[in-house]
């Protein structure tokens, strides 16, 4: 068979399951789910040895640390891939809830009605929990999955599936709602995103350039995980010692995160106070600052208007690109604004729409900044850190959807959904 | 300017405008929305001058009695228009409700607030009130909109937007959160489909070749009111006079509509009996019928075993096109099946998952029904024509959506917003 063939087999199958797996029962799904995850810790030898295949070609190729340590399967991320089931069968299962309940004149009783989507593909790159999260919030929202994961965890990623897959076995849920691609070739991602009508949602996870393939390839609907280029203004009427806080939380306790600052924004009122202080702490902690003219006039040359003796390095100058970009490491730039305008102008223009924060103590200027910043999640006072799924109390998370259709923000089990309206007549017909 | 360039400063020019359209009061909305309805009305020679250069073009080109007649603009017409916007005005504003509070352990207050999506284009054909309705829906739930309607009523659609956007020089809301393509090439709307990033939704209303060239054009994401095949199933436990009734209704009320119905399917126990009075009731209202092996057999051959005198003409066969075919017209295709799972197959094999009704006197078989079909709206003893925004007393429309992500079914107010994630804080850090 090739590959188109084997593929198309795949989805059709994973359709088909998908009317049956709608129809599973709460305690079906969750039983299933707990078997998953005892399976899991059950099998943590045989998963270790499968992984270690994939960190030898990793180390082969030369990838990065940082690579090779998201690759990584170990007893305790064994254990917390294990523990995310547990915990998302513990979530309530949105199926079958009644979002609305409408009376009409004629005597037309209308429900809508939460469904699953029916089969969701999403395509990831590099760490295996993936597989293992995304094939947990499938099954819970009762969506047949299509998993394809990266080349680079091909092992890890067949021997978690095998594992899920297995317990599927002694359930009355059809082994073809769970599925995994196993070809590494993008010829097979291209093939799948054709398949409208089998399938009927696509979430890439991932780089820009997975992103940017699935986004001009697929004829299926797509809700996109794109990158975060998140900022924090600091405003005129910011608590300085509450935006160094955040400004270092936001930047440096995990920059290689989404939901990380890219940039800083100082209003010019407060920028001669606050800026050389805030860089020399981010120096010190290893970041590397670009700064663009103002920051760099201030911090390069501390007049006589620096109120503090911090001791900076010479700044680089940021570029045009530098506003565009998401470092995803220990680099940050840093522009002073003329006010709130232009930080919420710069940050709709170059932003990507993910996390943005104001620190400010004065009410008006927050519902200024809250409702003008055109972001899936706008804070006040507090760190861009927060974007995620169990921060916001959801639980686990298929990722941050930076799209504004269906789902925004985190996206868990309920952005795993549609409805259908059910229509209760006695006869009635059209005047 | 060539097209390109063209195009682009629109979109860009829209773009700017919706960030000030989401800050406008419902006040100020409501109003340009009631100047916009007594605008239309008090130029009604003007848009009738106009529509009659359109409807000469047709004419001189052949066009069916059927497109003219859509295409065609009278003062009740014009009448309808102005108060489908006043209707609107009468709307709730969904921008800016609260859909969801959440309070986190760490103090953090998180809000989930509704918002326009931003700038929507809708790419329509044919009838001129698509222009004012759209227009009217997208400005109520503060979006910018870019539209474009088809060739054929290029000066109709001029007219009317002329009118509606003068109104809104009297607001504060910004004169370029309302657009028109005129440009009569497709290249146009390929070139808008590239926007993203500019542009936040696509609604393609037309006919099958509109809604392929979108979908396979559009970098943005896209909701389509495509095609509805719908189904009547009359089940072994239908009451046959209701069956009868409701059946008339979805075929001949009003044919050229996508929630008439294209596919009668009957039950084998119930079809020697309800299929000769209907189908012959059926041809009597000029309705033509293409018939399976066992609808055939039944109608042009019957036996003992048919319970009325209904006089028939000889049915032509379907054929596997039909049941994948939107007639659109006094054409129905008819199948006689097993029982309730073959109809399930059939409905979710060939339908358009649009509106699909089961007529039955059991329950458990209609909630079988209502679980298994794949469809926006699924009815029990109620004719399919119902599917339609005022109907569910939404009110008016952009139209029924045929996709399972963000909206489906009739597609009002609510289906034009977002929401974003306002969290307020006092200082939090991630830990």
């Amino acid at each position: 068979m090739n590959l188109s063939a084997h593929i198309l087999k795949i989805a059709k199958a994973a359709k088909k399951a998908s009317y049956a797996l709608a129809l599973a029962s709460t305690a079906q799904k969750n039983s299933a789910l707990r078997a998953m995850a005892h399976a899991l810790v059950n099998n943590q030898d045989y998963l270790i040895k499968e992984n270690a295949k994939d960190l030898k070609a990793a180390k082969t190729q030369g990838y990065s640390k940082a690579l090779v340590d998201r690759l990584t399967l170990n007893p305790q991320q064994i254990k917390a891939m294990a523990d995310s089931l547990l915990e998302t069968a513990k979530l309530k299962d949105p199926v079958g809830e009644t979002l609305q309940t409408i009376k009409r004149p004629n005597g037309l009783l209308i429900k809508k009605i939460c469904v699953p989507l029916g089969v969701v593909g999403i395509i990831y790159e590099s760490r295996p929990n993936v597989t293992s999260d995304c094939a947990g919030l499938c099954l819970k929202s009762g969506n047949a999955a299509i998993l394809k994961g990266g080349r680079e965890a091909i092992h890890s990623n067949k021997a978690i599936f095998q594992i899920l897959k297995g317990q599927l076995k002694k359930t009355k849920i059809p082994l073809e709602a769970l599925q995994l691609i196993e070809s590494t070739d993008r010829t097979a991602v291209r093939e799948l995103l054709q398949l409208q009508g089998f399938i009927d949602l696509i979430v890439p996870r991932g780089g820009e350039g997975l992103i940017r393939f699935v986004s001009d390839h697929s004829r299926i609907p797509i809700v996109k995980h794109d990158k975060g280029i998140c900022h924090v203004y600091v405003s005129n009427q910011a608590d300085l010692n509450m935006a160094r806080r955040i400004t270092m939380n936001a930047k440096v306790q995990k920059p290689a995160v989404c939901n990380a600052m890219e940039t800083l924004l100082v209003d010019k009122a407060v920028a001669r106070k606050f800026l050389p202080s805030i860089i020399a702490d981010l120096q010190n902690a290893g970041c590397e600052i670009r700064g663009d003219q103002k920051t760099r006039a201030i911090v390069n040359n501390p007049g006589r208007g620096t109120a503090c003796r911090a001791r900076t390095g010479v700044i680089k100058r940021a570029t045009e690109k530098d506003w565009r970009t998401e470092y995803l490491d220990l680099i940050l730039s840093v522009k002073v604004v003329d006010g709130l305008q232009e930080a919420v102008d710069h940050i709709n223009t170059y932003g990507s729409h993910h996390s943005d924060s104001i620190v400010t103590k004065d009410k008006s200027q927050a519902r200024r900044f809250l409702d003008a910043v055109d972001s899936a999640c706008v804070y006040v006072n507090a760190s861009t850190r927060f974007t995620d799924g169990y921060e916001f109390g959801f639980g686990s998370e298929v990722g941050i959807s930076t799209d504004k259709l269906h789902v925004r923000g985190p996206m868990a089990l309920e952005g795993l959904t549609s409805y259908k309206y059910e229509v209760y007549g006695q006869g009635q017909i059209r005047q």
